[in-house]
Protein backbone atom coordinates (compact mmCIF):
# COMPACT_ATOMS: atom_id res chain seq x y z
CA UNK A 1 0.00 0.00 0.00
CA UNK A 2 1.33 3.12 -1.08
CA UNK A 3 1.66 6.27 1.81
CA UNK A 4 3.08 9.35 0.53
CA UNK A 5 4.74 12.07 3.50
CA UNK A 6 4.61 15.40 2.36
CA UNK A 7 6.67 18.33 4.65
CA UNK A 8 5.64 21.79 3.98
CA UNK A 9 6.80 24.74 5.52
CA UNK A 10 5.14 26.85 8.40
CA UNK A 11 4.70 30.03 6.46
CA UNK A 12 2.45 27.92 3.91
CA UNK A 13 -0.90 28.85 6.45
CA UNK A 14 0.33 32.65 6.84
CA UNK A 15 -1.38 33.27 3.25
CA UNK A 16 -4.21 32.13 2.34
CA UNK A 17 -4.48 31.19 -1.09
CA UNK A 18 -1.51 28.97 -1.08
CA UNK A 19 -3.19 27.44 1.55
CA UNK A 20 -5.92 26.50 0.40
CA UNK A 21 -3.79 25.41 -2.89
CA UNK A 22 -1.91 23.06 -0.74
CA UNK A 23 -4.90 21.63 0.92
CA UNK A 24 -6.88 21.21 -2.36
CA UNK A 25 -3.78 19.23 -3.80
CA UNK A 26 -3.02 17.22 -0.32
CA UNK A 27 -7.04 16.60 0.13
CA UNK A 28 -6.82 15.38 -3.69
CA UNK A 29 -4.14 12.45 -3.32
CA UNK A 30 -4.92 8.98 -3.19
CA UNK A 31 -3.65 6.95 -1.10
CA UNK A 32 -2.50 7.07 2.96
CA UNK A 33 -0.65 10.15 3.56
CA UNK A 34 0.50 12.01 6.41
CA UNK A 35 0.90 15.78 6.47
CA UNK A 36 4.11 17.21 8.73
CA UNK A 37 4.35 21.01 9.15
CA UNK A 38 6.91 23.09 9.77
CA UNK A 39 6.49 26.67 11.43
CA UNK A 40 9.50 29.03 11.33
CA UNK A 41 8.19 32.63 10.49
CA UNK A 42 4.87 32.96 12.46
CA UNK A 43 6.56 32.11 15.36
CA UNK A 44 9.15 34.41 14.95
CA UNK A 45 7.17 37.10 13.97
CA UNK A 46 5.12 36.52 16.98
CA UNK A 47 7.65 36.27 19.79
CA UNK A 48 9.08 39.19 18.81
CA UNK A 49 5.32 41.07 19.24
CA UNK A 50 5.77 39.71 22.83
CA UNK A 51 9.01 40.62 23.16
CA UNK A 52 10.83 37.50 22.62
CA UNK A 53 14.25 37.33 20.69
CA UNK A 54 14.84 34.55 17.95
CA UNK A 55 18.13 33.25 18.06
CA UNK A 56 19.67 31.04 15.57
CA UNK A 57 22.72 29.19 15.15
CA UNK A 58 23.65 27.17 11.72
CA UNK A 59 19.83 27.28 10.58
CA UNK A 60 18.33 26.42 14.31
CA UNK A 61 16.34 28.17 16.55
CA UNK A 62 17.75 28.38 20.17
CA UNK A 63 14.81 27.42 22.34
CA UNK A 64 14.84 28.89 25.64
CA UNK A 65 11.78 28.52 27.92
CA UNK A 66 9.85 31.72 27.06
CA UNK A 67 10.46 30.40 23.21
CA UNK A 68 9.47 27.06 23.49
CA UNK A 69 6.15 28.63 25.13
CA UNK A 70 5.73 30.11 21.44
CA UNK A 71 6.64 27.34 19.20
CA UNK A 72 3.97 25.10 20.98
CA UNK A 73 1.67 28.01 20.76
CA UNK A 74 2.21 28.51 16.83
CA UNK A 75 3.48 25.08 15.61
CA UNK A 76 0.57 22.93 18.25
CA UNK A 77 -1.76 25.27 18.03
CA UNK A 78 -2.03 28.20 15.36
CA UNK A 79 -0.95 26.44 12.33
CA UNK A 80 -1.61 22.77 13.06
CA UNK A 81 -5.32 23.68 14.24
CA UNK A 82 -5.47 25.78 11.01
CA UNK A 83 -4.30 23.03 8.58
CA UNK A 84 -6.57 20.62 10.21
CA UNK A 85 -9.66 22.47 10.21
CA UNK A 86 -8.68 23.07 6.79
CA UNK A 87 -8.72 19.64 5.22
CA UNK A 88 -11.59 18.96 7.89
CA UNK A 89 -13.35 21.33 5.54
CA UNK A 90 -12.57 19.02 2.20
CA UNK A 91 -13.75 15.63 4.31
CA UNK A 92 -10.01 15.08 4.91
CA UNK A 93 -10.76 13.46 8.48
CA UNK A 94 -7.32 15.03 9.49
CA UNK A 95 -6.09 14.70 13.21
CA UNK A 96 -3.10 17.21 14.81
CA UNK A 97 -0.30 15.86 16.42
CA UNK A 98 2.76 16.52 18.26
CA UNK A 99 5.15 13.76 19.31
CA UNK A 100 3.75 14.25 22.59
CA UNK A 101 0.00 12.57 21.63
CA UNK A 102 -0.35 8.92 21.99
CA UNK A 103 3.74 9.18 22.63
CA UNK A 104 4.30 9.12 18.88
CA UNK A 105 7.56 10.42 18.86
CA UNK A 106 9.91 10.45 21.73
CA UNK A 107 12.79 12.79 21.91
CA UNK A 108 15.57 13.56 23.57
CA UNK A 109 17.14 17.21 24.43
CA UNK A 110 20.44 17.60 22.46
CA UNK A 111 23.24 17.36 24.47
CA UNK A 112 25.83 20.42 24.50
CA UNK A 113 28.53 19.99 22.77
CA UNK A 114 29.69 23.76 21.56
CA UNK A 115 25.87 25.05 21.76
CA UNK A 116 23.51 24.97 23.93
CA UNK A 117 20.03 24.93 21.79
CA UNK A 118 17.77 25.02 24.87
CA UNK A 119 14.45 22.86 24.34
CA UNK A 120 15.52 21.16 21.36
CA UNK A 121 14.38 17.64 20.68
CA UNK A 122 16.61 14.95 18.37
CA UNK A 123 14.04 11.90 17.47
CA UNK A 124 14.93 8.86 19.24
CA UNK A 125 11.64 6.96 18.22
CA UNK A 126 8.61 7.12 15.88
CA UNK A 127 5.61 4.93 17.00
CA UNK A 128 5.63 3.55 13.27
CA UNK A 129 2.57 0.89 14.82
CA UNK A 130 0.70 3.31 15.82
CA UNK A 131 0.83 6.10 13.29
CA UNK A 132 0.18 3.12 11.01
CA UNK A 133 -3.23 2.36 12.75
CA UNK A 134 -4.19 5.43 12.82
CA UNK A 135 -3.73 6.00 8.93
CA UNK A 136 -5.58 1.94 8.46
CA UNK A 137 -8.30 3.44 10.58
CA UNK A 138 -9.03 6.83 7.62
CA UNK A 139 -7.50 9.09 9.55
CA UNK A 140 -4.64 11.54 8.06
CA UNK A 141 -1.72 12.68 10.42
CA UNK A 142 -0.79 16.40 10.49
CA UNK A 143 2.55 16.38 12.26
CA UNK A 144 3.25 19.54 14.25
CA UNK A 145 7.26 20.10 14.55
CA UNK A 146 7.61 19.00 18.18
CA UNK A 147 8.61 16.15 19.97
CA UNK A 148 8.53 15.10 23.89
CA UNK A 149 10.84 13.83 26.56
CA UNK A 150 8.67 11.97 28.34
CA UNK A 151 9.20 13.67 31.11
CA UNK A 152 6.81 16.26 30.66
CA UNK A 153 8.70 18.79 28.66
CA UNK A 154 7.71 19.35 24.75
CA UNK A 155 10.67 19.71 22.55
CA UNK A 156 11.15 22.47 19.34
CA UNK A 157 11.93 19.40 16.27
CA UNK A 158 13.39 19.69 13.12
CA UNK A 159 10.22 19.63 10.84
CA UNK A 160 12.27 17.69 8.14
CA UNK A 161 13.72 15.16 10.83
CA UNK A 162 10.15 14.40 11.63
CA UNK A 163 9.49 13.76 8.07
CA UNK A 164 12.06 11.81 7.48
CA UNK A 165 11.97 9.62 10.53
CA UNK A 166 8.28 9.31 10.30
CA UNK A 167 9.08 7.76 6.98
CA UNK A 168 11.55 5.30 8.04
CA UNK A 169 9.42 4.26 10.81
CA UNK A 170 6.24 3.38 8.62
CA UNK A 171 8.26 1.81 5.91
CA UNK A 172 7.91 -1.70 7.11
CA UNK A 173 3.97 -1.11 6.97
CA UNK A 174 3.56 0.63 3.58
CA UNK A 175 5.55 1.57 0.19
CA UNK A 176 6.72 5.52 1.52
CA UNK A 177 7.56 8.10 -1.01
CA UNK A 178 8.57 11.58 1.22
CA UNK A 179 7.94 14.78 -0.77
CA UNK A 180 9.80 17.71 0.69
CA UNK A 181 8.16 21.04 -0.11
CA UNK A 182 10.16 24.16 -0.60
CA UNK A 183 10.64 27.67 -2.61
CA UNK A 184 12.00 26.14 -5.62
CA UNK A 185 11.24 23.51 -8.36
CA UNK A 186 13.59 21.12 -7.64
CA UNK A 187 17.16 21.52 -6.52
CA UNK A 188 18.71 23.47 -8.50
CA UNK A 189 22.36 23.17 -10.73
CA UNK A 190 22.45 26.87 -10.72
CA UNK A 191 20.64 29.23 -8.40
CA UNK A 192 19.63 31.67 -10.22
CA UNK A 193 17.93 30.03 -12.79
CA UNK A 194 14.71 28.47 -11.77
CA UNK A 195 14.48 26.24 -14.88
CA UNK A 196 17.80 24.11 -13.63
CA UNK A 197 16.60 21.52 -11.82
CA UNK A 198 18.31 18.36 -11.36
CA UNK A 199 16.42 15.61 -12.02
CA UNK A 200 17.96 13.08 -9.73
CA UNK A 201 20.19 13.26 -7.30
CA UNK A 202 22.11 9.58 -6.77
CA UNK A 203 24.55 9.54 -3.11
CA UNK A 204 27.59 9.81 -6.09
CA UNK A 205 26.36 13.07 -7.60
CA UNK A 206 25.57 14.34 -3.86
CA UNK A 207 28.88 13.97 -3.15
CA UNK A 208 30.10 15.87 -6.45
CA UNK A 209 27.33 18.52 -6.09
CA UNK A 210 28.72 19.30 -2.37
CA UNK A 211 32.06 18.70 -3.54
CA UNK A 212 31.77 21.68 -6.43
CA UNK A 213 29.55 24.05 -4.29
CA UNK A 214 26.46 23.23 -6.31
CA UNK A 215 24.60 22.16 -3.09
CA UNK A 216 25.28 24.09 -0.17
CA UNK A 217 24.23 25.55 3.49
CA UNK A 218 20.80 24.43 4.31
CA UNK A 219 20.31 21.80 1.28
CA UNK A 220 22.93 19.76 2.82
CA UNK A 221 21.33 18.25 5.96
CA UNK A 222 17.92 18.44 3.81
CA UNK A 223 19.57 16.16 1.13
CA UNK A 224 21.22 14.02 3.93
CA UNK A 225 18.12 13.36 6.12
CA UNK A 226 16.65 12.63 2.14
CA UNK A 227 19.45 9.61 1.75
CA UNK A 228 19.03 8.37 4.99
CA UNK A 229 14.86 7.81 4.49
CA UNK A 230 16.17 5.69 1.13
CA UNK A 231 18.48 3.93 3.24
CA UNK A 232 16.53 2.80 6.14
CA UNK A 233 13.65 1.55 3.42
CA UNK A 234 11.82 4.61 2.02
CA UNK A 235 11.12 4.19 -1.35
CA UNK A 236 11.69 7.26 -2.96
CA UNK A 237 12.40 11.39 -1.71
CA UNK A 238 11.11 14.20 -4.12
CA UNK A 239 12.05 17.69 -3.67
CA UNK A 240 9.74 20.41 -5.15
CA UNK A 241 7.62 23.30 -4.84
CA UNK A 242 4.39 23.11 -2.81
CA UNK A 243 2.94 24.71 -5.86
CA UNK A 244 3.48 21.61 -7.97
CA UNK A 245 2.44 19.34 -5.50
CA UNK A 246 0.15 17.70 -8.29
CA UNK A 247 2.24 17.42 -11.07
CA UNK A 248 5.60 15.43 -11.71
CA UNK A 249 7.93 17.63 -11.25
CA UNK A 250 11.25 18.62 -8.78
CA UNK A 251 14.06 16.60 -7.96
CA UNK A 252 14.34 12.77 -7.03
CA UNK A 253 16.69 11.71 -4.70
CA UNK A 254 17.35 7.84 -4.73
CA UNK A 255 20.15 4.77 -4.17
CA UNK A 256 20.73 4.55 -7.91
CA UNK A 257 20.27 6.34 -11.22
CA UNK B 1 -17.31 0.29 32.72
CA UNK B 2 -16.93 3.58 34.39
CA UNK B 3 -15.99 6.60 32.43
CA UNK B 4 -14.85 10.16 34.30
CA UNK B 5 -14.42 13.60 32.44
CA UNK B 6 -12.68 15.91 34.59
CA UNK B 7 -13.25 19.69 33.43
CA UNK B 8 -10.33 22.34 35.08
CA UNK B 9 -9.69 25.99 33.94
CA UNK B 10 -6.66 26.58 31.50
CA UNK B 11 -5.31 28.67 34.29
CA UNK B 12 -4.33 25.45 36.34
CA UNK B 13 -1.07 25.03 34.00
CA UNK B 14 0.08 28.83 34.80
CA UNK B 15 1.34 27.52 38.19
CA UNK B 16 3.39 24.68 37.93
CA UNK B 17 2.76 23.33 41.80
CA UNK B 18 -1.46 22.68 41.43
CA UNK B 19 -0.92 21.51 37.53
CA UNK B 20 1.97 18.94 39.45
CA UNK B 21 -0.92 17.77 41.49
CA UNK B 22 -3.63 17.91 39.41
CA UNK B 23 -1.95 15.28 36.37
CA UNK B 24 -0.89 13.28 39.83
CA UNK B 25 -4.43 12.66 40.91
CA UNK B 26 -5.27 12.65 37.43
CA UNK B 27 -2.95 10.05 36.34
CA UNK B 28 -3.98 7.99 39.54
CA UNK B 29 -7.76 7.43 38.72
CA UNK B 30 -8.80 4.35 37.74
CA UNK B 31 -10.97 3.60 35.22
CA UNK B 32 -11.35 5.55 31.77
CA UNK B 33 -11.02 8.64 31.84
CA UNK B 34 -11.20 12.65 30.22
CA UNK B 35 -9.44 15.71 30.56
CA UNK B 36 -11.17 19.10 29.16
CA UNK B 37 -9.16 21.73 30.02
CA UNK B 38 -10.43 26.16 29.59
CA UNK B 39 -7.85 28.41 29.29
CA UNK B 40 -9.35 32.29 29.75
CA UNK B 41 -6.54 34.04 31.39
CA UNK B 42 -3.57 32.76 29.14
CA UNK B 43 -5.00 33.98 26.34
CA UNK B 44 -6.00 37.23 28.17
CA UNK B 45 -2.35 37.90 29.10
CA UNK B 46 -1.20 36.80 25.94
CA UNK B 47 -3.32 38.65 23.81
CA UNK B 48 -2.86 42.24 25.62
CA UNK B 49 0.66 41.27 24.89
CA UNK B 50 0.13 41.06 21.06
CA UNK B 51 -1.81 44.20 21.16
CA UNK B 52 -5.44 42.51 21.38
CA UNK B 53 -8.01 43.54 23.47
CA UNK B 54 -10.14 41.07 25.17
CA UNK B 55 -13.72 42.14 25.16
CA UNK B 56 -16.44 39.85 27.82
CA UNK B 57 -19.90 39.91 27.20
CA UNK B 58 -21.53 37.87 29.76
CA UNK B 59 -18.84 35.89 30.79
CA UNK B 60 -17.91 34.97 27.29
CA UNK B 61 -15.25 36.12 24.94
CA UNK B 62 -15.59 37.74 22.12
CA UNK B 63 -13.86 36.40 19.28
CA UNK B 64 -12.83 38.33 16.51
CA UNK B 65 -10.40 36.89 14.07
CA UNK B 66 -7.13 38.03 15.85
CA UNK B 67 -8.45 36.96 19.24
CA UNK B 68 -9.18 33.65 17.23
CA UNK B 69 -5.63 33.10 16.69
CA UNK B 70 -5.01 33.56 19.92
CA UNK B 71 -6.61 31.35 21.77
CA UNK B 72 -6.07 28.45 18.97
CA UNK B 73 -2.23 29.22 19.90
CA UNK B 74 -2.87 29.00 23.52
CA UNK B 75 -5.61 27.02 23.80
CA UNK B 76 -4.88 24.54 21.22
CA UNK B 77 -0.94 24.64 21.57
CA UNK B 78 0.32 25.81 24.70
CA UNK B 79 -2.54 24.66 27.72
CA UNK B 80 -2.95 21.13 25.33
CA UNK B 81 0.46 20.07 24.91
CA UNK B 82 2.00 21.42 28.52
CA UNK B 83 -1.13 18.81 30.15
CA UNK B 84 -0.50 16.07 27.34
CA UNK B 85 3.39 15.86 28.13
CA UNK B 86 3.09 16.16 31.81
CA UNK B 87 0.38 13.18 31.51
CA UNK B 88 3.02 11.21 29.25
CA UNK B 89 5.62 11.83 31.25
CA UNK B 90 3.56 9.98 34.42
CA UNK B 91 2.61 7.40 31.80
CA UNK B 92 -0.89 8.60 30.83
CA UNK B 93 -0.80 7.79 26.86
CA UNK B 94 -2.92 11.05 26.47
CA UNK B 95 -3.95 12.48 23.74
CA UNK B 96 -4.89 16.64 22.58
CA UNK B 97 -7.75 17.19 20.82
CA UNK B 98 -9.45 20.11 19.54
CA UNK B 99 -12.79 19.58 17.57
CA UNK B 100 -11.55 19.34 14.66
CA UNK B 101 -9.03 16.66 14.91
CA UNK B 102 -11.06 13.75 13.96
CA UNK B 103 -14.12 15.75 13.08
CA UNK B 104 -14.75 15.15 16.88
CA UNK B 105 -17.01 17.72 17.98
CA UNK B 106 -18.58 19.90 15.14
CA UNK B 107 -20.33 23.39 15.96
CA UNK B 108 -21.91 26.21 14.58
CA UNK B 109 -21.09 29.58 14.84
CA UNK B 110 -23.17 31.07 17.43
CA UNK B 111 -25.70 33.30 15.49
CA UNK B 112 -26.22 37.09 16.35
CA UNK B 113 -29.15 38.09 18.24
CA UNK B 114 -28.39 40.78 20.03
CA UNK B 115 -24.58 39.75 20.18
CA UNK B 116 -22.12 39.21 17.75
CA UNK B 117 -19.33 36.51 19.59
CA UNK B 118 -17.43 36.30 16.44
CA UNK B 119 -16.15 33.39 16.40
CA UNK B 120 -17.75 31.36 18.99
CA UNK B 121 -19.34 28.10 18.15
CA UNK B 122 -22.32 26.39 19.88
CA UNK B 123 -21.57 22.80 19.82
CA UNK B 124 -23.68 20.33 17.56
CA UNK B 125 -22.85 17.08 17.80
CA UNK B 126 -19.85 15.09 19.35
CA UNK B 127 -18.41 11.98 18.12
CA UNK B 128 -19.31 9.39 21.20
CA UNK B 129 -18.20 6.45 19.04
CA UNK B 130 -15.11 7.87 17.94
CA UNK B 131 -13.96 8.85 21.70
CA UNK B 132 -15.38 5.58 23.01
CA UNK B 133 -13.01 4.14 20.40
CA UNK B 134 -9.78 6.03 21.71
CA UNK B 135 -11.16 5.43 25.22
CA UNK B 136 -11.23 1.33 24.83
CA UNK B 137 -7.56 1.61 22.71
CA UNK B 138 -6.22 2.60 25.92
CA UNK B 139 -6.04 6.59 25.02
CA UNK B 140 -6.54 9.22 27.40
CA UNK B 141 -8.11 12.49 25.39
CA UNK B 142 -7.62 15.18 26.47
CA UNK B 143 -9.86 18.16 25.28
CA UNK B 144 -8.92 22.26 24.14
CA UNK B 145 -12.37 24.46 24.57
CA UNK B 146 -12.19 24.49 20.29
CA UNK B 147 -14.36 23.38 17.75
CA UNK B 148 -14.73 23.78 14.08
CA UNK B 149 -17.47 24.66 12.07
CA UNK B 150 -16.29 21.79 9.17
CA UNK B 151 -16.30 24.75 6.60
CA UNK B 152 -12.58 25.80 7.92
CA UNK B 153 -12.64 27.71 11.01
CA UNK B 154 -12.03 27.21 14.33
CA UNK B 155 -14.15 27.85 17.03
CA UNK B 156 -13.75 29.23 20.79
CA UNK B 157 -15.79 27.19 22.65
CA UNK B 158 -16.95 27.25 26.41
CA UNK B 159 -15.03 24.07 27.91
CA UNK B 160 -18.12 23.55 30.35
CA UNK B 161 -20.04 23.10 27.62
CA UNK B 162 -17.60 20.68 25.85
CA UNK B 163 -17.63 18.76 29.01
CA UNK B 164 -21.18 18.57 29.06
CA UNK B 165 -21.46 17.83 25.93
CA UNK B 166 -18.69 15.19 25.73
CA UNK B 167 -20.18 13.47 29.02
CA UNK B 168 -23.94 13.27 26.69
CA UNK B 169 -22.26 12.00 23.87
CA UNK B 170 -20.50 9.29 25.86
CA UNK B 171 -23.24 8.05 28.09
CA UNK B 172 -24.43 5.21 25.36
CA UNK B 173 -21.14 3.59 26.32
CA UNK B 174 -20.04 4.19 29.74
CA UNK B 175 -21.61 4.63 33.32
CA UNK B 176 -20.16 8.42 33.01
CA UNK B 177 -19.48 10.88 35.86
CA UNK B 178 -18.45 14.26 34.91
CA UNK B 179 -16.73 16.58 37.52
CA UNK B 180 -16.61 20.39 37.05
CA UNK B 181 -13.36 21.55 39.05
CA UNK B 182 -13.36 24.84 40.40
CA UNK B 183 -11.62 27.09 43.09
CA UNK B 184 -14.25 26.77 45.85
CA UNK B 185 -14.73 23.94 47.84
CA UNK B 186 -18.27 23.24 45.90
CA UNK B 187 -21.40 25.27 45.49
CA UNK B 188 -21.83 27.09 48.69
CA UNK B 189 -24.94 27.88 50.82
CA UNK B 190 -22.81 31.27 51.96
CA UNK B 191 -20.55 32.55 49.23
CA UNK B 192 -17.85 34.22 52.46
CA UNK B 193 -18.20 30.58 53.76
CA UNK B 194 -15.79 27.83 52.22
CA UNK B 195 -16.65 25.13 54.51
CA UNK B 196 -20.98 26.30 53.69
CA UNK B 197 -20.42 23.74 50.56
CA UNK B 198 -23.89 22.43 49.67
CA UNK B 199 -23.90 18.39 49.33
CA UNK B 200 -26.51 17.97 46.83
CA UNK B 201 -28.45 20.15 44.29
CA UNK B 202 -31.70 18.77 43.08
CA UNK B 203 -33.67 20.06 40.20
CA UNK B 204 -36.31 21.60 43.16
CA UNK B 205 -33.60 23.33 45.15
CA UNK B 206 -31.57 24.49 42.39
CA UNK B 207 -34.58 26.66 41.37
CA UNK B 208 -35.26 27.84 45.16
CA UNK B 209 -31.78 28.39 45.08
CA UNK B 210 -31.64 30.94 41.99
CA UNK B 211 -34.76 32.23 43.19
CA UNK B 212 -33.17 33.51 46.71
CA UNK B 213 -29.80 34.58 44.96
CA UNK B 214 -28.43 31.91 46.63
CA UNK B 215 -27.03 30.59 43.11
CA UNK B 216 -26.14 33.42 40.75
CA UNK B 217 -23.97 34.71 37.89
CA UNK B 218 -21.46 31.90 36.18
CA UNK B 219 -22.50 29.15 38.63
CA UNK B 220 -26.52 29.40 36.93
CA UNK B 221 -25.00 28.06 33.59
CA UNK B 222 -22.53 25.76 35.07
CA UNK B 223 -25.41 24.10 36.95
CA UNK B 224 -27.64 24.46 33.65
CA UNK B 225 -25.29 22.49 32.10
CA UNK B 226 -24.85 19.95 34.46
CA UNK B 227 -28.98 19.51 34.69
CA UNK B 228 -28.71 18.72 31.34
CA UNK B 229 -26.09 16.13 31.44
CA UNK B 230 -28.12 14.41 34.01
CA UNK B 231 -31.23 14.67 31.85
CA UNK B 232 -29.04 13.02 28.37
CA UNK B 233 -27.91 9.80 30.53
CA UNK B 234 -25.02 10.87 32.49
CA UNK B 235 -25.23 9.26 35.58
CA UNK B 236 -23.40 12.14 38.13
CA UNK B 237 -22.16 15.16 37.94
CA UNK B 238 -19.99 16.92 40.97
CA UNK B 239 -18.70 20.27 41.29
CA UNK B 240 -15.52 20.62 43.30
CA UNK B 241 -11.89 22.09 43.86
CA UNK B 242 -9.40 20.79 41.48
CA UNK B 243 -7.11 20.34 44.70
CA UNK B 244 -10.10 18.04 46.42
CA UNK B 245 -10.08 16.17 42.95
CA UNK B 246 -8.52 12.39 44.78
CA UNK B 247 -11.44 12.88 48.17
CA UNK B 248 -14.93 12.82 48.26
CA UNK B 249 -15.74 16.25 48.67
CA UNK B 250 -17.99 18.69 46.68
CA UNK B 251 -21.70 19.13 45.30
CA UNK B 252 -23.30 16.61 43.99
CA UNK B 253 -25.99 17.40 41.14
CA UNK B 254 -28.62 14.83 40.83
CA UNK B 255 -32.19 14.15 39.64
CA UNK B 256 -33.59 13.49 43.28
CA UNK B 257 -32.28 13.09 46.59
Amino acid sequence: MKLTIIKVGGKIVEDSDSLEKLLTDFASMEGYKILVHGGGRSATKIAGQLGIESQMVNGRRITDAEMLKVVTMVYGGLVNKTIVAGLQAKKINAIGLTGADMNVIRSEKRPVVTTDYGFVGDVKEVDGANLAHLLRAGLVPVMAPLTHDGKGSMLNTNADTIAAETAKALSPYFDVTLIYCFEKKGVLLNADDEESVIPIITPALFERYVADGVIQDGMIPKLENAFSAIQKGVSKVVIKRASDLANASGTVISESE
